[in-house]
């Protein structure tokens, strides 16, 4: 079927099912950034492959939603004759659905969207109508099957804390809040909780399901249960249950008469419809693995700095390529990301990238979330800033870290530098602070901003986001960012510093490395203080400081990091690539 | 009665009344800052008189609440034989009560707290009852009247819109929301709306009353209508009735089945439970005066800087006379608050101070909202830091500053050179931050902090507050406070810059300027960018500069600075204090 013949057949299983219009947004059942082959319905039925959006079918008409990360791409790979485009923030769902389908049945599937998001759109004056049976997986014949991929323990001696530990700490939080289950619909925290990975997404070391926890710390996992192998059975015992989601309804049916906690901004609103037919009362809640996942242990930040150092070889190895091979006669965006790609294979514990790298030569940079595929590679050529941003998914630790070079052979143009700088400034002013606890991601956030702030300048999204433990690159709740929740930064927890700015048409930049919260036991008083330990360690592009923009301190702080890349990483490098780094991070010479 | 008998008659009404404990918060029925003496009451019961605080009273046991402001000065002034003391946020009361009173009938007077207090304290697990009599009330014998000073109207060529057209705008929000009418119980938001000013309190020009906004921007006032004469009558017209405040219940009685916005946060609940009654529809939303009200209009920008101007000249003569009375023989710190009011008196459109000026010499400094009385005043001494905050209500214009003094003769010690050189970076950091639309206070305090972080320092208040145009010195939504609301910065807005440094038993430092937020014409792009412009006009004290501390660019803002005092207040000085002025505002030199 082509894409007009899918739309229609789309249009037909929708009268079939009784409502006049259905949603399909960018989901699958887990919600998460990242969804198997089977879930890209809207790249199915548009063809737009973004990670975030929302289409709506009527009869007679048909939109495409997307964010300002993706106004470009939607416009190159929706067809207009069949797809209007609007802005998802600025000309939200609800007001189209007010304008063209007040008082009209609009189906969805209860499966593929959270209740807080149903209650939203309904806001509209459309009458939402929740599906049994989505309407386009009827019609889309070959949708792939599910993954299968086994589910495996993760060691105790990666996560520094046993599932049974974990287990019994969130049931004595639901206790406290008189809930006798809380729903847990985030397969993220289905894995962290039961210290169980698996191979069902190809960047998220995750095992699609769910879980029921209850207040006697007993856990019931609904997924295919042939993916729960002997060895991760007997790692969690008894109180763990593994049962094929067929069993979900009745599970939550027992639940009736109970109070289950339900995060309604995060949950399919099928377990708050079904909790409710079977009399259950829904708490809305947040996840309570949300926070405890956040907080890495011991040995989770351990591994994280030993996943950072074997990574940080990688990328003095790819650095050293990239300084010889430029002016990269022949290279492309695409092989040069393999590039480093081959470098991480070849570190011990990688598994995976943790996400799909980002590398724009020239103005590509300036697309925020461009990916080089196949279509839009371009030879990377001399003279250019380019932009790599990419991580690994180690078997103890997550990494995530971008770097912004100069091709050469020529000198960079000062206004390069001089932007390349302030990002810089920013991004080691925001790692520089010291600061009490208390003080949460949305206040440090300008920390990072200012320098460019004070030539008129500034980059359109987050300046970091939370990582997690072998889990997902993104992690809340905690981020740098002004749309964040106050949720106090603790000890232990993982975000990256990565603030950029981006001359659409022309370059883009952005600096970024990852920062453990610890204690700082040097501040004096009462007060408990926190500081940042930087835990990426590859140098910067030394071309492009403009050094005369810098104060002493901050100049200090960059001969500081790069001696300390030196003296960890030399060590575990061949001569020539240390010779390399040697010069990499030499103190810097106005 | 003393403050025993006092409790006791209290505990007797409390039984009396039914129940089991009562709340006695630091409020009155206009629930803002500053009360007339008729609503000192927890002052009367407890002998706390810090601007915020809360008791609960139980039979067997009575408690304190205040915030860190006032941890000393509540053990100063509160009997620990009667009272415990606890932190309003650390330990907060709802904790307290279920401890103490959980099941137990606790009553409440609707009329001082609003609904969102009352629900929170409710979640104690205490049954709050609201009382129709105040049982305080009821043994207070000799309590003092309601003020009932004449209201005026404020000149339109001050206030720059006429009460007609901002109770248009109001009504037209209302109608776009769908309400008929709305409950304004902030004085501060009647006074705006009818550019209406008064003489009910020391501080602040208000007429306290109430009003009710309908859709059809007709505004009803309840308050004696003596206080309204024939000037401001006229001034408002036929679509402005006053009422007395009896008639309340009857008007609201009238709103039966219609939809009436009322603030949880900030009306007492007398309203809401007034309104269900009646079968209204009671809407949760923000008074809808609050931001306008924090916008000043160019008129009132131009009044304020007109105000500062005036306030700039009484500053250069105050500090010029305590450069010349240090090292302070017999002075103390009431009669140095006193000299300093004195000057003021003599400018044009003073009306009163907009606070209870705060003097405190030395270790008096350390306390963060001290206000020096008649038992607690001191000798100022030679060779110690002196801290003023005070400010003017001129007609014109509200001020608010504070400056951190050095009394000399001797040299300051480094420690406490370095951190007043600290909180003055911070204070000209925040002031000098460009930032995009969107900012909001919260995401700025840290920017005022940064300098303190660096050595483990911090102060235990926020970095500022929004200030009105003859109005309150501390008005809201907009703060640099990670407190306060995410509500973005707007042109027009005028917000206290403050930082500080406090060390217990030693001394106070804060330094605080106002600013007014000002369109960022000189930033390049498509973005609206916002700066501040800075309203107070006063040299900081040279001889607690560690000028060595300072990068160039600081170095240089102050010197602009200086050399802007300098410019504008010097030709309004006589040759005297223009020559000292003149001094104080030299260059920096290391």
């Amino acid at each position: 079927m082509n894409r007009t013949e899918r739309l229609e057949a789309l249009r037909a299983a929708i009268a079939r099912a009784g409502v006049e219009g259905f949603i399909v947004p960018r989901a699958d059942e887990f919600l998460g950034e990242y969804v198997p082959a089977g879930g890209e319905r809207l790249a199915w039925l548009t063809g737009f492959t973004g990670s975030a959006g929302l289409a709506i079918v009527l009869p007679e008409r048909a939109v495409v939603f997307t964010d300002g990360r993706y106004v470009t791409q939607v416009a190159q790979q929706t067809d207009p004759a069949l797809w209007e485009r609007r802005h998802l923030i600025d000309q939200p769902p609800a007001e189209w659905l007010k304008e063209h389908a007040a008082g009209r049945r609009v189906g969805y599937d209860p499966w593929l969207h959270p209740q807080a998001m149903v209650d939203r759109l309904a806001a509209s004056g459309a009458v939402l109508v929740p599906l049994a049976e989505n309407p386009l997986d009827a019609v889309w014949t070959d949708r792939p099957p599910p993954p299968a991929a086994q589910a495996e323990p993760w060691p105790e001696a990666f996560a520094g804390r046993s599932a049974a530990e974990k287990r019994a700490a969130i049931a004595e939080e639901l206790r406290k809040d008189g809930q006798a289950a809380a729903v847990l619909a985030d397969a993220h925290s289905v894995a962290w909780l039961l210290n169980m990975r698996g191979g069902d997404l190809d960047h998220t070391p995750l095992a699609l399901g769910f879980a029921i926890l209850r207040d006697d710390a007993s856990v019931q996992v609904f997924m295919d249960p042939a993916k729960a192998g002997p060895e991760l059975r007997t790692a969690l015992g008894n109180a763990v249950a593994f049962e094929p989601r067929s069993g979900l309804t009745a599970a939550l049916g027992g639940l009736a008469g109970k109070r289950v906690r339900v995060d309604t901004e995060a949950t399919p609103a099928w377990f708050g419809l079904t909790l409710r037919n079977a009399g259950a009362e829904v708490v809305a809640g947040t996840d309570p693995v949300r926070l405890p996942r956040a907080t890495k242990t011991p040995a989770e930040r351990d591994g994280a700095r030993a996943a950072h150092k074997r990574d940080a070889r990688a990328l003095a190895r790819f650095l050293a390529w990239f300084a010889e091979a430029a002016p990269m006669g022949g290279r492309t965006e695409v092989s040069v990301a393999e590039r480093l790609l081959g470098f991480r294979r070849e570190e011990e514990r990688f598994r995976a990238e943790s996400f799909p790298a980002i590398a724009g030569a020239g103005e590509d940079g300036a697309i925020i979330h461009y990916r080089a595929t196949a279509e839009t590679d371009r030879a990377v050529r001399p003279n250019e800033a380019f932009l790599i941003d990419s991580g690994g998914q180690y078997l103890d630790g997550t990494t995530d870290v971008t770097r912004t070079l100069w091709t050469g052979p020529g000198e960079p143009p000062a206004e390069l530098r001089d932007r390349y700088t302030r990002v810089l400034r920013g991004m080691l002013a925001l790692a520089a602070t010291r600061f009490p606890e208390g003080v949460a991601g949305p206040h440090l956030d300008a920390i990072a901003r200012r320098p460019l702030w004070e030539a008129g300048l500034d980059y359109d999204h987050g300046t970091g986001h939370g990582v997690g433990a072998f889990l997902s690159v993104h992690e809340g709740p905690a981020a740098f960012s002004r749309a964040a929740a106050n949720i106090p930064l603790r000890e232990g927890m993982i975000l990256s510093d990565e603030p950029g700015f981006y001359l659409p048409g022309s370059y883009g930049i952005r600096i970024e490395n990852l920062l453990l919260v610890a204690r700082d036991e040097a501040a004096p008083g009462p007060k408990r203080w926190l500081r940042f330990e930087t835990l990426t360690l590859a140098p910067f592009e030394r071309r492009l400081i403009a050094v005369e923009g810098l104060t002493p301190a901050e100049r200090a702080q960059i001969d500081d990091y790069h001696a300390r890349v030196l003296a960890e990483v030399a060590p575990m490098l061949d001569a020539t690539t240390a010779a390399w780094l040697r010069a990499a991070c030499a103190p810097l010479v106005a």
